[in-house]
């Protein structure tokens, strides 16, 4: 059974997707509300995804927001250590630890087919293992300057395929890539993940 | 007196203009050839440039090429140590030494209007004093994993405007910036130097 794994992210011109504490307000000026898209919204891609795979880090910055952002996803959360949750968000959050093959591979025994992966160490966690399949990144028209890459050192190269591109009235640029050159096909007993030529 | 500082230039991804050997045989597969981009040409750009301002590391990369590629350009090498030419190429290159402020301000008291900023370091000390004031980047659909930054930790943040963007044929995404919130107006004197909200 084949589970894609997709990365939809914004990120700033010199590549970070957070200030070094991890602040996002960058991406919360008055001018960046609403930016008209012609590519692929949020929530559409919402609609596709079974769950949400992020790193213990995305959720502590996610609990930081005012209200959960995910009520109709499932969320998983990597983390090796122990995750107190919130007792309204027990129901809708699981904590898995595990190598990113493992992780698909459990989640796609059960029958998850899309997996949005979010967070810096996450993706990289996941593309290093070959295992994305789609990356979609909005361009915020700022240079940061400092903080959280979206991409570090991953040491092979992968090749990409532009899908689409498009720049909305406010500056925003996002591209759309299908991941070529490394694919991973996760069976039901997490055996068959492999190196593939698409 | 104004000096317009550019920088136009390919990228990965993932940030990186070079493998981290210097190497930069990923930009010249077959697929790449004759990209039809709607933005600016390299060909148009360079029309519009007085002098090609490099460091070092680049002049070396560039005199690796079978042919010299800018002819028709003048251009500055910037170099503390010595810089040693072909015999051709004496009339066409100045080696300068000195912080990006200083070598702009020489350049513009000779009348000089608009500098083509070119390779990582230079391009990042040029950005770090607040010199660019155009960044026209082109992202090669490839992850190159590790390599040579076109940006890395530069400290401030820089405020960007999406002056254009399109996608080739290929796949290459070229996105123009107009680069706000700082801005250097050089005079004669050098002296007149500062941070402009523009």
């Amino acid at each position: 059974m084949d589970t894609k794994c997709s990365v939809f992210i914004a990120a700033s011109v010199d590549g970070f997707i957070a200030r070094p504490d991890g602040n996002i307000e960058w991406l919360h000026r008055p001018e960046y509300e609403c930016p008209v898209l012609r590519g692929l919204t949020y929530d559409e891609f919402m609609t596709t995804v079974d769950a949400l795979v992020m790193g213990r880090k995305t959720l502590d910055k996610v609990l930081s927001f005012p209200e959960w952002p995910y009520e109709n996803t499932r969320v998983v959360v990597l983390s090796r250590g122990e995750v107190v949750l919130p007792p309204e968000l027990r129901d809708h959050v699981d904590v898995l630890a595990g190598d990113p093959l493992l992780i698909v591979a459990q989640l796609a025994a059960q029958g998850l087919k899309h997996l949005y992966i979010d967070g810096g160490q996450t993706i990289q966690a996941f593309l290093a293992a070959g295992l994305i399949n789609e990356i979609t990144i909005t361009r915020i028209p700022v240079l940061l300057g400092k903080g959280i890459p979206l991409f570090s050192q991953l040491g092979g190269e992968l090749n990409l395929s532009l899908i689409d591109s498009s720049a909305s009235d406010n500056g925003f640029v996002q591209s759309r890539y299908q991941v070529l050159a490394q694919a991973c096909s996760v069976d039901k007993t997490g055996s068959d993940c492999r190196a593939l030529e698409i």
